[in-house]
This record gives C-alpha cells, sequence and structure tokens, in this order.
C-alpha cells in the first residue's frame, strides 16, 4: 500500500454549504490559488449541475489551477456528470466525483429507490464518467449508516465500471474511530477488486471526533484519502479540518508513517483566509489554527512556557505559518508595490481598471492608518466595491452621533443600483441606528441572525474592524462582510453586502455526503 | 466495572489558566452553580494554593455547592494540600487532587529530581492528604509520556497510601486514540491493585482528538471518569469539551454501554454563560454548541432539513438545551419578577443594595431596549459596575461622533478609584478615538491583542453588543468584558474592565496537567 496520503479539500463545495458561508466567483479563485499554495492533491471547486454560479466557478478555478487536481461533485446522473466534465474542461488534471445515497433510510426516504435501481444507477453514471474523464471518484452518501453486504456489491461494481477513488463518507457524524477504521477495513476485505481503487474517507464532526475517525479509517482501514476543510468549515459541526489532520499525521509520523504533500506553513494564511472572506470565526482555542493555540504566537510571553518551551509543544507555530504580523505597505508605497503585493498574495485582478480601484482605495486606508498588513489587503480586496462594480447595493458615506442620555442617530448614503439614497434614523446603538437607516429605504423585512466584529490585525487600537452581519430571508441565510477602520461604517458595508447576496436569486441542489 | 461515567469538570481550573480566561470569584460562583444544574459529578473549582484570591474562589463554591464534589488542585507538598483542605472545609463533599510530573522529560526538565524523588514525594503527599479527606484523586502529569514500568510504580505506591482517583493526563495533546486507549489498558494491567481506584482521563486537543482519546481510554483502558471543560476551554487548543463527550457517549449508547448524571438540557445554557463570562467565542461549526450545530436552531428553515430530519440529524437540539430565546422580561417587570429571575439563573447577589443596583441597571436597559433575555441579564450582572464597587477603573458616560471625510473623535468620563476623569480624542474610528480618550489619562502602555463583538442576543438590530478587549502588559494578559446596546460605550467598558483585571496584581502558580 502506498505510504502518501492525498488530501482532498472539499472547503469550496461542502464548507460552501455551511449556512452563510457561500462564496463569489472570486473569492472561491482566490482560496483555491491558496489551496494550490498549500500543495492540496486534490480540491473540490464546487458542484458544476448545481447552479449557474457553481458551474462558473468549477470552470474558473479548473482554467487557473495547475498544480492540484480540480474536481467537481456530481449526482449519479447522466446530466449533472456531463455538466461537471463541460465545467472542468480547462484544467491540468481533472476528477469527476460522483455520489449516491446507499443507506436503507437514505434510498427509502431521500431517493425513493430499492437497492437494486441504486446498484444500476451507480453503475451507468460511473460509466457515463469513464468515457469522459479518467479519474473518477465515487462516494457512498450514508455510507457508514450503510448495510456492509450492499454496499460491497456496490462498490464491486462501480471499481469494475472505473472508478479510480472510492469514499465512505460518515455524512451525519455518527461513527467512533475504532468501528469506523473496522467498517472500512471490512468492506475492503469483502470487496473482491478492492485493490484497484484508492480508498477515502470524508467524516463530520458532530460528535467531535471528524479526525480521529478519519485517522481510523487510514490506520486500521487503509484509506490513503483524507477529505477535508480549512478551520472544519462545513455545514452543522462541520468537516474533519485539513490543519488538525495533516498536523496529527506528521507529528505522529512514528505511528502513521504516512507522508503528506502539504505545505504546512501555508496552514495559518489560508486559515486566515477562509476565515475572511466566509465570516466564520475561528475560536482562539481551535488546534493548529486558534489564536491560542501556540502560547507565544498569541503574544504571550509566560516565563514558565519560554524557559522550557518543548516541555509543552509538541509542534512549532513556525511550521504552520505563524508569524508576526510584518508591516508590509505604508502611505508611501506605490502602484507597482501594491500590485506585486497582490499577486504575492495570489489575488488576480481582472482588469487594470479594477486595480486601480483597489489601489485607490488603499491610499485612502493608508492615509487613515499608517500601518498596512497582509490582512488589510485581503480585506479591501474582498470589499465588494473593488471587485462587483455591478452590485445592486453600494455604500458611500456615513455620519453617526451617540452620546450618554441621547437616542443614538445616524445618517447613511448609499447606491441602489447606481441611484444614491439617504437614510436617516435613530436606535439603540449606532450600529442600529445605521443599519435601520438602510432599511428605511429598503425594507428588506430581512431577520439578522448574527452580529460580530473581529479586528483584522492586532497589537493596535489602530486595526480596522471586519464586521460579519447574518441575515435570513425567505428560506435563504446569507453573510455579509465589510470592513473599515470606522466599526460603525464596516457595519453599514457588511450590511450591504448581505443585502447584495440575499437579492442575487441563487437557486441551486445542495448536496450532503 | 461500573456502568457510570464520572464527570469532572475543570472550567474553573484548567480552563481558567488560559490566557485571558481569568475569572473573578463571582463569577467563579455563578458558573459553579450552573454545573451544579448540569449535575457534573465533580467541579474543579481551583489551585487552593496558587494565590489568595483562588482560595477564596474554592473556599465559596465549596460553601455553596452541595450536589457536586468540589474539588482544588494541588501540587504534591504538605502546603499546597493543607490548604486545599482548608478551602474546601465548607464542602458537602471535597476532594483533594494532588499532581506531580512522571515522564523524563518534566522530572528532569521542570521538577530537576530523580524518579525515586518523585515516587517518595507522591508516595508522602497522598498520605498527607488522605489523613485530611478521604477523596483523594492523583494525576500523573505528563503522564501519558511516562514510562510504563515506573508509572505502573508510582500509580501501585499511591493507591496504597489511599488515592481513590488514578488520573493519566495526556498533557501535551499528543495521543492517538488507538495508543492512548491501550496505554491505559497495559497500565491497568501492570498494577496489581487497579481495582481499587477508578481510573480517570485528561485529554489536550493539540491535534484535534482529546475527545476521541478520552472515549478510547474510557472504552479500551477502562477509565470510569472523564476531565473536561465546557466549551474545550483550556490553555492552547484546549481540554476536552464536556459536550460533546456527554453527547458521544450518549449517543452511542449502543457502543459505550455507560450512563452519565448529566443534564443534557443545561449544556446550551452553561456553554452561552462560560463564554460570556471569559470572552472566548464559540465558533459556529462547534460541535453541540455552535450556532450552526444545528440546522435548525440556527433560525435555518431549508426545506431538504425539515423535510427528513431524522435522515441527517443523530441529536436532537432541544435535548442539549437550544431553545427559541424567551423574552423573560420588559420594562415593565418589577423589582420582585427580576429578583426571581436572578434567582432562577442561579446568580445569587451579595447584599440588597446590589440587587438595587443591578435592577436600576435593568430599567436603564429596559428603556433602551423593549425585550429582556436572559443573556441580557447575564450580561447585565457580569457588568463590573454591579458587582465589584471597588473596582479602580469605573465607566461614567461616552459621547462619539464620526463622519465620512472627518477624523472620528470621542469623549469618555469615568472614574479612577471613585474620582471622574474625562478624556477626548481623535482616532481611526469611533472605537479607536474613546480607547485613546481613556488612554490619555491612564498611559496604560498596554499592548492590544484582540478585539471582538458579538451580539448577545439575536434575531433583531437591536441586541446589545458584548465586546472582548484583550490587553497584555508585564506579561501579564487579561480580557475584559462589556455590554450595552451601543458597542462603542460596550467597547469602552470593556477597556476599562481589562485595566480593572491587569491592574490588580495576581501572582499565581500555574499548573499544566
Amino acid at each position: 500500500m502506498s505510504d502518501q496520503l492525498i488530501i482532498f479539500d472539499t472547503t469550496l463545495r461542502d464548507g460552501e454549504q455551511s449556512p452563510g458561508a457561500s462564496m463569489t466567483r472570486d473569492e472561491k479563485l482566490r482560496i483555491a490559488r491558496q489551496l494550490e499554495r498549500l500543495k492540496v492533491d486534490v480540491i473540490e471547486a464546487g458542484f458544476a449541475a448545481s447552479s449557474n454560479g457553481d458551474f462558473e466557478s468549477v470552470k474558473t478555478i479548473a482554467d487557473h489551477i495547475k498544480d492540484s487536481t480540480v474536481c467537481s461533485l456530481a449526482r449519479a446522473n447522466d446530466r449533472d456528470i456531463a455538466r461537471s466534465a463541460e465545467a472542468l474542461k480547462g484544467a491540468n488534471r481533472a476528477r469527476i466525483h460522483t455520489f449516491i445515497a446507499t443507506s436503507p433510510l437514505h434510498m427509502e426516504k431521500k431517493l425513493r429507490m430499492t437497492p437494486e435501481q441504486v446498484l444500476e444507477q451507480a453503475k451507468l453514471s460511473v460509466r457515463f464518467a469513464r468515457n469522459l474523464i479518467g479519474d473518477i471518484e465515487f462516494s457512498a452518501e450514508d455510507g457508514y449508516r450503510s448495510e456492509l453486504p450492499f454496499l460491497a456489491r456496490v462498490v464491486e461494481a462501480v471499481i469494475k465500471e472505473g472508478a479510480t477513488t472510492i469514499n465512505i463518507p460518515d455524512t451525519v457524524g455518527y461513527a467512533i474511530p475504532e468501528l469506523y477504521g473496522n467498517f472500512i477495513k471490512t468492506l475492503r476485505e469483502m470487496v473482491p477488486n478492492s485493490d484497484q481503487a484508492i480508498w477515502s474517507v470524508h467524516c463530520h464532526n458532530d460528535l467531535g471526533m471528524a479526525v480521529a475517525n478519519s485517522l481510523a479509517g487510514v490506520k486500521i482501514g487503509g484509506a490513503r484519502q483524507v477529505e477535508c476543510t480549512i478551520n472544519g468549515l462545513g455545514e452543522r459541526a462541520g468537516n474533519c479540518s485539513l490543519e488538525e489532520i495533516v498536523m496529527a499525521v506528521k507529528t505522529r509520523r512514528d505511528y502513521f508513517g504516512l507522508d503528506v504533500n502539504i505545505d504546512t506553513s501555508q496552514i495559518v494564511p489560508a486559515s486566515r483566509m477562509v476565515s475572511q472572506t466566509t465570516g466564520f470565526v475561528v475560536q482562539p482555542n481551535k488546534a493548529v489554527v486558534g489564536a491560542n493555540a501556540f502560547a507565544h504566537a498569541s503574544g504571550i510571553h509566560q516565563d514558565g512556557v519560554l524557559k522550557a518551551r518543548d516541555t509543552y509543544e509538541i509542534m512549532r507555530a513556525e511550521d504552520v505559518g505563524w508569524s508576526a504580523n510584518k508591516i508590509v505597505l505604508g502611505k508611501l508605497s506605490g502602484r507597482n508595490a501594491f500590485k506585486q503585493r497582490l499577486q504575492e498574495l495570489g489575488i488576480e485582478m481582472e482588469s487594470e481598471g479594477e486595480i486601480n480601484t483597489a489601489f485607490a482605495k488603499f491610499k485612502e486606508l493608508a492615509d487613515r492608518k499608517s500601518e498596512i498588513f497582509d490582512e488589510d489587503i485581503l480585506a479591501l480586496v474582498s470589499d465588494e466595491s473593488v471587485t462587483a462594480a455591478k452590485e445592486q447595493y453600494g455604500f458611500v458615506s456615513l455620519a453617526q452621533h451617540s452620546e450618554t442620555g441621547e437616542r443614538p442617530r445616524a445618517k447613511v448614503v448609499f447606491t441602489v443600483d447606481g441611484k444614491e439614497f439617504t437614510g436617516e434614523a435613530e436606535g439603540n446603538g449606532p450600529v442600529d441606528a445605521s443599519l435601520k437607516a438602510i432599511e428605511q429605504h429598503v425594507s428588506s423585512g430581512a431577520e439578522l441572525l448574527l452580529y460580530s466584529v473581529n479586528a483584522i490585525t492586532t497589537g493596535s487600537t489602530e486595526s480596522q474592524g471586519e464586521v460579519t452581519v447574518r441575515l435570513q430571508h425567505g428560506g435563504r441565510v446569507v453573510n455579509g462582510v465589510g470592513s473599515d477602520p470606522d466599526i460603525v461604517v464596516a457595519s453599514a458595508k457588511a450590511y450591504l453586502s448581505a443585502l447584495n447576496k440575499l437579492h442575487s436569486k441563487i437557486e441551486r441542489v445542495s448536496a450532503q455526503l
């Protein structure tokens, strides 16, 4: 068996399905480039047939990513598979990932198909896919709750049809390491042609054991691919964390004896990019990428820790990309320096016009904030107004005042389809007043589910505030992110950004693996 | 072997050691009461000998908690143990938890003791402790990296001296489930009198496997006590999460066959209380207690999920205490209704004067915010100005203004040791200006490590903002938390609260288990 563990990242597909985590095509491309720098083996770029937006995202990533295999998810039907193949046409290395449920509960309640129909459908789909592309992954949805004899028949059949990777997800996060590892092991022993495919694991974290379950699937079960996401992003309690699985395999090489291609120094930058883009915070006590995960990286210099760092640290913060914030640019930096830094950060602008807009925003920021960090630049280009000139709602200006004993009030000027509007309102606080000033004209009827602010850089009160606003309306949930040194302004930007996402009527199919 | 799994919560000891998570005595008592409602078997209330503040906290909790065993940590020396016993005097059920390192690295580098000296010290300490209290836990610090034959000798000796619980921590979070489970199993087989003690596990989450490791220690190793914290709070990547371990054992009773005493409906309230008190956010994709952990509890009503909830959910949100926010009080609520709600929330005020102060704050809030939730009440009493009249810095009032194109400015009135001061400053944003206005007079020289805001309740822009400010100065790290419907005011309160904590010069010993 190979000593190589394949890292399959599904941040852009399973991670993005997390309510409120949806990303634009440009955001996805930026993250894909970071995943490529991280040397991820396979990037699942999306689910091409689920919507036109998803198709475009998969296509763009396939066209731009050269080192990693680019993969699209597809239900087990010809239309989905053909659509995936089309989106992947430009890829250097492409994979189609097709799936169908195999557990009694899912076959009956969700698919309303008999086991024999499911088996037939799986065979036909893999056969169809294999005629389009050589690299085919098959997933048995809710595989861990499936009956072994039936699952073995399905897997044997799809390998015969040409599936090159077999994935057995724990869709609902129900597994225990020992049981999951043995499930994969037994299944492999029951499938006569099991050695003709690479086995893969895909675990959810509902009981907090996605990483341990995945590793048991590898160690006990013999799987050689792990499906995971940055920060463990994903529906409910999320997926297996890429950073944890990679550092476990590296730190305990004595036990696993496996190699991974990952450039671990890109882990923290990837974590920050995903968290900034989706507005999903990483808690301080998150393993590997949490602000407290390494005592000295969080700016803490306790005597005891420094005296004998190796007594308590099993990993080095530098190895996963923690480093002191570097001032990268200042108000004297020119357009070329700015453009070069964008390239180094993997941000490619569509046109010179976009670079000019971004540079103007940068100068404006540098006037107000003396030290510009990479995080500030990422926030700046995430700003809707830079990358998406055609958005419905845009921020223009804001004035607000609050004083103990008086009702806070705000005036917000913003554009709707290019036309300027001014709203004025009172509220419980300046943020409440600003959002009400916008609502006065917009009347979205949206419900605010979540509001949070994080400082983008640390070490000074001059940080920019990054605001995340989560809105719900008509069954859809979206996150809007806005940043500015003035958090009231950042809040208004985030609210407008969320409204933009709410009003772009994306209807798409959701896959549950 | 017993079918009962003992839940030992160390939120107030190991959790609180997390940089920035330090709590006041009143905060600890409030959390201890919630842990009692949760029906935790053992509450580790602190490390009595580490500081006078810790002694007072352990004593207060021991005096008030009746149902759970109250435990104090103590190094393996007579002074620490005697101090613990003194603090625990008022307890209904008391436990002393003494520890010493047994790994070659820790014995040599940290203790500078030979193995024989460590063995002798362990024996003497347990003997001394056993003469004071009947319930004695012994922990072998860095136990998992210790040599088995030596560790077995130590454990046999301390059981002979009367230790009733034996804990084998994975201090640095290095373990893998299979290896850790077998380590405990082998160790138990090597210790002739192993059946005379209850075995315990204590795992850290550096590789994301604290829960799985703990459960392997139980299933494979035969441990019957798990040490854990609410939200997995703890140094670095934290400890094993109470909520995950409990729900795993309950959900997979088919595999573990164990009972736990926990009232799971108190899990989410406990999670919120710990997060609000420490300012450590819980990420949305955190298992069990994250905002997204249950699709429908996060306010999301996607068709597919509702259609067949059991196809995707292995736990019910109601069972862990997720419920719609209830409006508990409004502006017409009287003092008695308020007082009763405080009692139901486990908040006991020291005097009628404190209740009056809190009630006045409540009325003030109800004037500005029409719906008052439990979270608002918790935030209100967390406010330093209510519970701690003798704090050095106090908030009085604030006025601020920001307008696109102008420098934001703020004027803050605050007290220092009862005397009023007014600071005025400009800044990059209204928060920056407010904090600078305070610094103008205070000149603390503190570095801002972290700034974050979360809305306390959801569903409306009228939520209060809860601001966490983390400051570092002179090697100490503190979190200040402040809440107000106006987030600029909340920021100023949080900053003053952090300054109070920074200026209370607590010097204490830190334990690493």
